[in-house]
């Protein structure tokens, strides 16, 4: 049986990618890493999402990002924007970007599965909502791919690696759609980016924003709300 | 004044790399991944070799990569090889090769270099007595340069990154007579795959058998089996 690397955050985007991993029969090695994010509940729903989802194995790295600064998501000296506008930064990337951050994610997750035997990494990323992080893009998930090639073992015995981000092009609601279709326990997911401490989404920030015209748009009830 | 994010791991060509970096005018950055080796006096080392040659600032970031099993450096399964015939195993890769190392350490270096407004990195990739690690090519680096440039805030705004390995084409003898000549504290670095507790060099394993010829050839004495 094929086997591919899922890196599960605790939020509805890596949570349905878990589920299309399974979708496509891959046995899935969930990856999360706590990296001193503010909001740590993510990373009990992540264990919470992965044994729900059946993944054959989940791993939670630490590594603490605090010396990337210059994000709101990692450095407790910035306050999380609250509303679309607030987000943007020079060059229309959203000051809740990390410095290299799917970089950083999809190097650990190509080490997990160069030594598990997997050829295959799925990502969250997504290029319609987050259209502002430059590391949600097909080129650099395209580039990811050649780097991954040329600097490994498997890849110098010519394996052919891939990257798939199955959400990339879609919507907000379509993700909800799918989220619901495939079973995923929607509502223990997190997508804020300033919660509570119980996880209950601050219903304020652009992630908030972004998941509540998703669940409006496909006609759906998120009860995220209600979960601690 | 420019900055470069060098990376040290405490052994003779990182710190040889850190040297360089000074004389080519750059404020450096030291980074040094704490990632559970068998050989934990090279961190302590790192930090010496930081401070005698003027980085301005030097972090030790953890990351437990046990979750990468395959090499002998972080799979306490797996001994050491000694002697470099023991070394090589399907098409050429070493068994030391730890999976995506620099894919790992390069994309933390692109993380704190991209929050400090470096675009300067510095690794100390061999490709001459280290020709069987795919993520010691030219190929390699000149890839995540490319990703770089797609993966980060910078990158979208324009900016240049730059992947150095001054090392790369050097003989250890070549990178011997260099660290002398650039004041490189050799004695106190650590190459050895698999020292004593205080740092004593097993002289047995590759690494040991690479650093012993290029002193030899270099026509220098190593005095680093005498520190402890």
């Amino acid at each position: 049986m094929r086997s591919a690397v899922v890196l599960l955050s605790g939020g509805l985007d890596s949570a349905t990618c878990l589920a299309w991993t399974r979708r496509e029969g891959f046995e899935a090695h969930a990856l999360t890493l706590d990296y001193g994010q503010r909001h740590r509940v993510e990373i009990e729903r992540a264990a919470f999402v992965a044994k729900s989802l059946g993944a054959v194995s989940h791993r939670t790295i630490a590594l603490d990002l605090s010396f990337l600064s210059g994000s709101a998501l990692t450095d407790v000296a910035i306050d999380v924007p609250k509303g679309r506008a607030a987000q943007e930064g020079r060059s229309g990337v959203p000051v809740t970007y990390v410095p290299a951050r799917n970089t950083i994610l999809l190097a650990l997750a190509l080490g997990l599965a160069e030594s598990i035997g997997s050829r295959d990494l799925v990502i969250g990323a997504n290029a319609i909502d987050y259209s502002g992080y430059p590391d949600c893009r097909p080129e650099f998930l395209d580039a990811f791919r050649s780097l991954a090639r040329l600097g490994t073992k498997a890849g110098a015995e010519g394996a052919e690696w891939r990257v798939h981000a199955p959400l990339l092009a879609l919507s907000k609601a379509d993700i909800v759609r799918k989220a619901v279709a495939w079973g995923v326990p929607y509502a223990a997911t997190v997508s804020c980016y300033d919660p509570e401490p119980d996880g209950r989404p601050c219903r304020r920030c652009e992630a908030c924003e972004i998941r509540a015209r998703g669940f409006a748009e496909a006609g759906i009830r998120d009860d995220s709300a209600e979960i601690a």
